[in-house]
This record gives C-alpha cells, structure tokens and sequence, in this order.
C-alpha cells in the first residue's frame, strides 16, 4: 500500500497563477509536482486544502500526495525543497493516515488580509498588503466583522464561479488585529466560498471609510444579494494562515476571536 | 536658478543590476530618471548618496536633481511615484540647499545586513536575508565585530574595483543585533569600500562558524591582505538603512553601537 505524505507549505503566490494546475501558467499545485516528480521518479498527483487564487500567498497550505517511495520525511524534505524555487517553501513533511485528505478532512480554515495604513506603502510591504490612505473607522469594522460569526448564508458575499452546493458557513471567529502600521482582518471558518474573504473585506473597508453603515452588512447577508456587498479587494493582502485537522494537536489554535498572538 | 531636489528613496533592489545607469538593464538609478523625466517634461540627472549593488535593497537612499520646474514637493513625490513600479518609492521630497550635494555632503552612512537563522527561510523573507543552518557563536561574532570600530585600513575587506583613493575608513558602530529568528548587522561609517560590507559579514560568520579566530580578523586588518579575510556574502541580506547630512537635525541618528531601536 503506498504511504500518504502530508505537506505543511509557505509560499509567496506574487508570481503564481493560483494554486490550481492551468496549461502554460505557473501555479503552485504544478510547480511543486513537478519538484516532487523529480524526486520521486514518478509522476505524482497533489491535493491541496483548497485553491488559493492569483497572487494570494499562504502561510500553512496543506497538501496530500501518494508514494511508493520509502524515502525518510526529513529526507524527502530537503530533497523537495532542492527542487523548488525560493517562493514555495515546504516547512514541513509528515505522514498522513490513509484516511487524510487535505481538502476533505479539514475542519477549518484560517485567512489573514493585511490593510497597510500608512502614508506610503513601503516597497517591501507592498506584495503583501492593499494600502488604503484613507481614515478607517476600526470601531464600525469590528463591529460588522463581528456581525458575520456564526452560521449564516453567505451568498450576498460570494464571486460567481463557486461549484459550492451550498453558501451556508460556519465562521468562527471574524475580528480585526491592529498592527504599528497596518490592520490585519482574522478569519476562521469551517470553509469559504469563491473570493468570499475578499468580499467581506471589500465590505468591511467600505464600512470602515463610512460609506456603508454595518446595518447594511447585514443587510445585504439578509437578502443574499451579491449586489449589496462591496467590492473584491486585491488578492495582494490575503494569506492562508492555517487549516486544522482532527489529530493536529500539537497545534493549539485559537479558532475564536481575541486569541490570536501573532500578528504579522 | 534652478531648484535643488532631495528625494529620500526606499528600494527592494531584488530585480534591479544596481544603482548606476547601465544600458540595457534596469537599474534604480535609471528608473527614477525615467519617472523623473515624465513628471519634469525634461531631462534629469539624479545624483545618489552612492552606488548600491545588483540586489541591494535601500531603506533610506538619498540623491538630488536639480529643475526648473515649480511643483510643489507634495505634488511632485506623488506624480513621481505614480510613474514608479511598486519596488521604488520616494519616501520623502524636499528642497535643498545649493550646495547640497547626496554624495559629496554625507557625513555617515549605515547598512544593516541580515541573516536568518531558522531551520528553513520563510519565503516572504528570502529576498531580504542569508539564509545560515550552522550554529553561529554570537559571542565571537561581537567581539570581532566590534575590533572593526575606529579608523583603520579597511583593504582587507574590499573588492576590486574601487576607485577609492584611499583604504582608510572610520566605523563608528559595528555590531550584531539580535531579532527572533534573524541576526541583524548593523554598521555605521563615514564612507565604504566597494563591497566592503558583505566582506567583513562574510568574514564575521566564519568567526560565528568557529572556522577561524576573532584574531584572525584583526590580522587580516593589519596585513591589509584580501586573501586573509572571508567570501563576499549575497547582496539579498544587504540594506542601505540610512544617510546622514548636516543640517538633519530632524532625525536623530544612533551614530554608536547599543542605540538602534528598530530592528526589522
């Protein structure tokens, strides 16, 4: 029976087409094959969690593959890492039961979205964060962000393009973080919809600059009309922070509001 | 007369060969030009504080322009960062006297080089860091650090190439600072040899690696003798942090070692 590997990655999505495998794009799915390819001598069919899109990076995507090799983790490790390019980095290589699967067995999902709020966007910052000059109202933020925990339908806050069957959502916590410079929205669910973390902060920004009042947010959950949620922001500031399995528990996350410790 | 222009610039240096204009490759030095000449309808010549290398990144550049134009500096630092890419930003415009001249008037400079730690580079921090897995004697590593204060010759610790007249430089603060994951160089001097900064780093970690004796150093120094002192190390890690002119009574600088607040 082959052995199901689980890989812990980072990367910086700046110079990717998304996580999903396209013809003649790169992608993060296809680079890291191809790397795994390379050490393995076979070809190799990755899962991921879920797709990230164009230009979102991730902090702790989670992947699955099949191998006959008998290769050690750390070994396969370094010897994946060798093959891939500075921006894709695995930081961590396990043995998965033969009942994981990345996207099937997570039980949520956290992102970040970084707002830099400074004058200037330093350079170094930019890739990682949508600037806004504007004054925010970080009150009526938190309160909108506040509004959407819990189970709700989350229609009004979805791109079309979604094969979901359902737009119901368990978010468990969504709550701003402020930084020196820069606010860093938390979410945690157990899924989201196509360009749903990018809705709601299109949303929650629109609050934040007082062109939206946080009843409208509810609003416009109520009626499930994408035609009264604000726009989808860049993909610059999003990250996928985390996804938690059964059994993660040498990880302890704070799925709930005011538990997170690092910012960045 | 014409007006005399100071611009404070903050670069990442990862897809530029360098500061000076080269034909056929994008450096920094022509790509402000180019943003230069859109906004002033005219052509300019921009004057830096010095060279920086292919893949140096700079936190606190400085040059001058001279124009005839009567923009005021708010108008003119955004119209110039409108036509700037994303990995060039003037921070600051402001008049300067006429006399002011961003090489000539600069009394010190500092560089801070960085280095990472960890097991494995987080990719968001690759372009900005050495990468070091061996365990590093930061004792050592100060101690040698700091025999490099003073004047002394410095032609140990340059590359060929420089047109310097002399060899001799006074370092006002040479030490190590200390971040979560990272070790940071911090240097301050009133001038650098060409490449002189990644030497002494270069040169500072094999006395971390215990491959050769903080006295070592100090010999090399003294015998003047290139083939004495350690590799030129990445330009990735390398920063140019800060410039210091008379008159800059606005910032006040930590010229001395156990001064620096800010890290990153």
């Amino acid at each position: 029976m082959p052995r199901r590997i689980r890989l812990d990655l980072h990367y910086v999505g700046t110079g990717y087409a998304g996580w999903q495998l396209q013809p003649d794009r790169p992608t993060i799915q296809g680079t890291v094959e191809t790397a795994l390819e390379r050490v393995l001598r076979a070809p190799v069919r990755l899962h991921g969690s879920g797709r990230t899109d164009a230009g979102v990076h991730a902090r702790g995507q989670v992947a699955h593959f099949e191998t006959a090799s008998l290769l050690p983790v750390g070994t396969l490790r370094s010897a994946i890492n060798h093959y891939l390019p500075w921006d894709i980095q695995i930081m961590r290589v396990s043995e998965a039961p033969p009942a994981f699967h990345a996207r099937e067995s997570a039980l949520s999902k956290e992102y970040r979205y970084r707002v830099y709020r400074g004058d200037l966007i330093p350079p170094h910052l930019y890739p990682f964060a949508l600037h806004v000059e504007d004054p925010l109202d970080l009150e009526a933020m938190r309160r909108a962000a506040a509004s959407l925990v819990g189970t709700h339908d989350f229609a009004c806050m979805q791109s079309n393009g979604s094969s979901a069957e359902t737009t119901v959502r368990t978010i468990r916590c969504s709550e701003w973080l402020e930084d020196e410079d820069a606010l860093v929205y938390r979410v945690v669910a157990d899924g989201f919809l196509y360009k749903m973390v990018r809705t709601i902060v299109g949303t929650l920004i629109e609050v934040g600059r007082g062109r939206r009042s946080v009843q409208s947010v509810e609003e416009a959950m109520r009626a499930r009309d994408r035609g009264r949620s604000g726009p989808v922001v860049s993909a610059r500031g999003l990250h996928l922070w985390h996804v938690t399995y059964p059994g993660d528990q040498d990880v302890v996350r704070a799925e709930h509001c005011g538990e997170a410790r690092d910012v960045v």
